[in-house]
Formats: structure tokens, sequence, C-alpha cells
């Protein structure tokens, strides 16, 4: 047994799973063999949830079962709503709302209690957290706006729900479109911090709503879930300054500052969630005919590829370079983009506990005692 | 780089720490050197958090200044009380409660939103978390009886204020320094399951109370905080059967059925806690004349010793062998016993999450994918 610290985990193989592959030199990203890129834009992301959770693709028939039982449990209770409202008021952000009322909602959970190795009774609790998810967020936008939640609409998608439970208004093909494959792009991505906090959680045999509880508060820090919102509060940064979107890359590039968006841990070239989504990000600005992000997104991009040539040193745009553009065109604030990754990555969460739990183990590393030598205890009054 | 699966985590030095030291040979747990027998029997579990929080015991005038501020500071709001009233209403288990509890505290969070790595704030929400988490516990309880919940009393200790806000009465002083020893025993263990949650969570650059809503979550389940409900559901099916203790665990070794509370992964020899319980165990005795559970529990041990032998092969009683009894005479639900054990500990997650943001590294281990090769996309109607 090696004494080795492995600060980090860096490299330490914690878990092998069946669920998602990243090749960062070829810049190729599967879900259970699927090429992210086809499941993006062929399917669904009910159809990408039933995939994660169950090894394969659904049939027409198998589809349309799933996808109605997710439809049929939106709606979540008045009293977490009302849980919700008084975070609204005290001004919370909405991951720690996230976390509080997902966390709630095991009350409602009708096989609370299960056996935690009982795989199909998990499938069904796991379905329901991330049925009521994307209700919990547009909720949580709606009370601190001022305005009252709207009902989920069994007859959308659940892509086009939420975008109708945020914004009020059924969204267009192309949003629709759009906002399903973000959430198809970020369900999975291996064994980051916050799917392997809900593998340690699910390990001591807790309930899903304890695993998922704790990826949110584990997304929610900035060196996790917080990208995507920063590369958006830079554009309207340069957008508010002096600078044109060339003057400003030039210059931050000149001083040494820090392009938000570029370079990846694990990709070398351009990760294939940020190909996909600049793509949809040109068709939402073609929609809409407002192309303001697009232009300081590209130009930003030609420029540092082209100049500075940070491609060809392995530094390429990531997920969240487009991200952020795209919720802002989505009609998405700012600080809910980390929400919404964490209500796509709810999917991955599940699958990945449901995945362990079929061989399960208590996950629990040593730690290294370099405190004091044991000493003689001293009574407070001859401190 | 070694590619070997570690699953578990088992033997692998996940971090360094300079708490507790756990010497399961000897039977022996110090924490930052002291040794669990002498604090729990010799300073107040705040002189504890002290220690484990500042790496040293305090003086007297530091003891009073930290324990008047945790005393100022045991009030939940309203809206808090009123998630955990609607929890009630649902039956929802007490550990379930707890973790929406500490996740909504975090809106009262008067730092909210300060730099991670800010420890001296992250040490004063971490006093915050600690001074509040009895008061969930308690306005939990009597609220699922019907009852309200009491208001917190300054002038009363940790313990001692705990035990009156649960049954409405001031503690006797043994029962207050009983249950002060047991939240001292419990305070910290090394890297277990949901302190390596917190530290997870941590990792990433969520808050504390991200953090310790995973550890609450972590430790509810069954491989990790329940063993001590465990113990005393037996005790209670031993009294309700026809059977007295000494031929209950005859019959249950002859049957080669498992006693509950014996054993532990890392002690071979008895569980210092458990010599220490099991002496407080008694006086309560002495002072109630109730001696029901110390006749069960000692007949027990007796013939597991005498007859059976287990010390010999290394099996010993645990911490959970005695705790369960002694909550049962402190007039505390058995369903709370968990819920007791996060309180104790969420002290522990502190500490330990302070101490890792001095020289902190995201935990992110590596996963190995084992799923189905690249493979092509079929279209829905194709399949």
């Amino acid at each position: 047994m090696s004494d080795e610290l492995r600060k980090g985990l860096e490299g330490v193989v914690a878990a092998e799973s069946a669920l998602s592959n990243i090749d960062g030199d070829e810049g190729r990203l599967i879900y259970c063999g699927y090429d992210i890129t086809d499941l993006a834009r062929e399917a669904s992301y009910e159809e990408v949830l039933y995939l994660l959770w169950n090894g394969t693709l659904p049939t027409r028939a198998e589809l349309d079962g799933f996808a109605d039982s997710m439809a049929a449990e939106r709606a979540v209770d008045e009293s977490v709503l009302a849980a919700l409202s008084a975070l609204a008021d005290a001004d919370e952000h909405p991951m720690a709302a996230l976390r509080t009322g997902i966390s709630m909602l095991s009350a409602a959970e009708p096989e609370r209690g299960a056996d935690p190795l009982d795989l199909d009774a998990a499938r069904r609790a796991g379905r329901r957290i991330v049925s009521r998810t994307p209700t919990l967020l547009a909720a949580y936008d709606r009370l601190r706006r001022g305005e009252e939640p709207l009902d989920p609409r069994e007859e959308l998608s659940y892509a086009g729900n939420f975008l109708y439970m945020l914004t009020g208004e059924e969204p267009t093909g192309t949003a629709e479109e759009t906002f399903d494959m973000a959430l198809t792009l970020h369900a999975d991505h291996g064994l980051n911090a916050s799917t392997f906090t809900a593998l340690v959680i699910a390990s001591t045999r807790a309930d899903l709503y304890s695993a998922v509880t704790g990826g949110v508060g584990a997304l929610s820090g900035s060196l996790h879930g917080g990208a995507n919102q920063d590369v958006m509060n830079t554009l309207l940064e340069i957008d508010d300054s002096e600078k044109d979107p060339l003057e400003w890359v030039r210059d931050t590039v000149a001083e040494g500052g820090r392009i938000p968006g570029w370079g990846h841990r694990v990709y070398n070239v351009t990760d294939p969630r940020a190909r996909i989504l600049r793509a949809k990000l040109e068709d939402l600005s073609a929609d809409t005919g407002r192309d303001k992000w697009l232009t300081y997104t590209s130009t930003i991009e030609e420029y540092l590829v082209d100049e500075v040539g940070l491609l060809e040193k392995g530094i390429a745009p990531n997920v969240d370079y487009y991200s952020g553009a795209v919720y802002y065109e989505l009609g998405i604030p700012v600080d809910m983009y980390t929400g919404i990754f964490a209500m796509a990555r709810t999917g991955g969460w599940v699958a990945h506990v449901l995945e362990y739990r079929e061989d399960d183990r208590l996950i629990r590393p040593r730690g290294r005692y370099v405190g004091p030598e044991p000493r003689e205890f001293v009574p407070l009054d001859e401190r």
C-alpha cells in the first residue's frame, strides 16, 4: 500500500463507468458510445437521459412512455415554493436556492425509504428529481422578480417547458432546440468533482436526493460550475466599455490578462460542445436579427486563433465560451447559468449513482495525521 | 501514473490533517494531540470546537468570547422554521430535514459571498452553522410532535441548550455533562465518508453551507451514520420480546445473527469512545434509578466477551454500542440519533474544510471508461 499523498486525487482511478468518455486530443466526447455531436443534433434531452439511465437509445414507444412520465412529474409542492419565496426575499443565489429546493423535494418522494439498492425505485426517484429541477429554477427566478411561478405544461418538451416557465412565453423552435442541445451537451462529462461528490454520498447508501443535493453544492464552487457566467460577464463588460471587442482582446492579451472560456484541463483542441453551441448561436442570431454576441465571440476567437496562435498551443474555446452568449439570447439571467448547468447535469449525477450502485463500495480514502504528537491535557484554568 | 482501479479509494491517502488520529490497535483517538478521554471528561464541547478550529486549547478568556458568540447565534429565521414545519407535516426523516435546514441557513449568512479562501470569514460562517444546527434539530422534533419550537437560551451551554430546546426542561447536571461528552466523542474521526464529502465539495471553492449540507447527506446513509439507531432498536426489540438479554444474545449468536454495535473497521480493541459512554450510562442510571439498558448492554457484552471470546478476535464494542442507550436515557427519540451524530460532526466537517483551504486543490479523481466503443447513431424512427 503506497503511502504517497494523492492531493486532489489527481490521476487516481476511482471508478469505472460506461457513461461518458472524453478524448481530449481528438476533441471528442461520447455518451455510451454515441458521439455527443450526433446526440445533440439528432436526439432530444429526454432521449439522452433514457440512454444514460438505461445504456441504450429508446424506441419511439419507450421514449414516449418515459417522456410522458417525466412530464407528469414536473409540479412541486406549495411548501417548496414557499421556501423558495423566502429565499428570494433574502436575495439568495439561485444555486443555493436549488440546493435547498432539491433537498426539500425528498419529502414528496412516494418511494421514500425504499432500499437504496433497489435500482428500479432509484431510477424512478431520479426521474422525479430531474423532472422537478427546472420547475424549481424557473419558479425561483420568477419569485425573485416578484412574479408568480407558472405551472409546468405537460404538452411541452423538457427544454421547451423550462423556457416557458421561466419567461412566460412558449419558445421559438430554434430557442427550444438550442436549449435542448445545451442540456444534452452538459448532461455528463466523466468523473468531475460534482459527479464524484454524488458518488461519495451515494456510496454510504444515502438516497438520491442527498447525492444530487451534494452535487449541486459542489457545482456551485467557482472552480467548477461558474465559468459560463464569467464569459458572459466579460462580454457585457466589453459592451459597457469604450472598447470594441478587437481592441479589448488585443489589450487584454498585451497585458497578459485571462480570456475566460478558453482552455480546458482535458481538451487540447476545440471542445466539441463549443463547436455545436457556436453553430446554434449563429442560428439564434439569424432568428432574432441580433448578432452582437456572435460578433463579439467570433472577433475575439479569430484574433486569439489567427494572431496569437492559441490553438497551436493547445488552448481552444471550451463549452463555456459559447454557452453564456447562447443562454443570454434565450433570455436566461446571467446568475442562473450555473443553475442551468446543474439542471442538465442532474441527469448525469443520477446516471452515475445508478451505475455505481450495481456494485457499490463505500468511498473512504485515508487521511494522514500530521498533527501534534500526543500531549498532556492542561485544565482550563491552568492555561 | 498507475491505472489500477482504487475502488472505494481504500488505502489511498487523499489528504493530510492535523485534526484527529486513530490508533486502532491501542484503542486510542486523539484530537490535535490530546487524548479523547481527557477531552471528553475535562473539556466542554465548545473547548473542543475551539481546539479543532484553532489547533490550540483556549484560555478562559478565549473560551468565554468564543462560547458567547456561539450562544448569540443560535436562533434561526422564521422562514426556516416554516420549511421544517412543512417537512414535519410530510413526516420527513430528521436527517433530510436537517439537510434542508442547513442548506437554507445560508440565506441568513451575513458574510454570504465572501471569498471562500478568506479563512476568518469561513471560521465565522462555520461557527454560525454549528450554533444553529441544534436549533434546527430540536425545532424539527417539536414540530413533528405538534409542539411549538422553543427559542434557544443563551445562558445555557451548547449541550444543555439543545436538551432544553428538545425537551422543554433544563437537563440535570449529569444529563448535560453526558450529552456534552457524547458531542466531543463524535466531533471528529479522521477522513470518514461524510468528512471526505465536505472536502470534495469545498475543494471546488463552494461555500461551507454546501460542504456541510453534503456531509449531512453522506452521514444519512446506512453504511455511515445509522448504527447507534440500530443498537437501540435491537435493545427495544429484546425488551418487547419474550426473551431476556442473555437468552437473546445466546440465541442470536447460535443462529449466526449480527450484534449491532460490535466491531469497527479501524479498532481491534474497545473503541475508546465506547468506554467513556459506558461510564456515563452508569452515571445516568444511578441518577435516574433506571438501569434497564445498562443491564441489557452489560449482559450482552459479558456474554460476548467471556463466552464467545469476541474481544480476542478483535471484535469489540464500538461507540454506537453505548451511545444509543445513553441518548435514550436523555430522552432523545431513536430516529434523531443520526441527527445528533451530524450535530456533533458538523464541528469536524468545518474544521477539515478550514484546514483543507489553507492549501486547497480541486479533488477530481479519474474515471475509467468501460462502455461501448464508438457506435453509429440510429435515428429514433429507425430503432
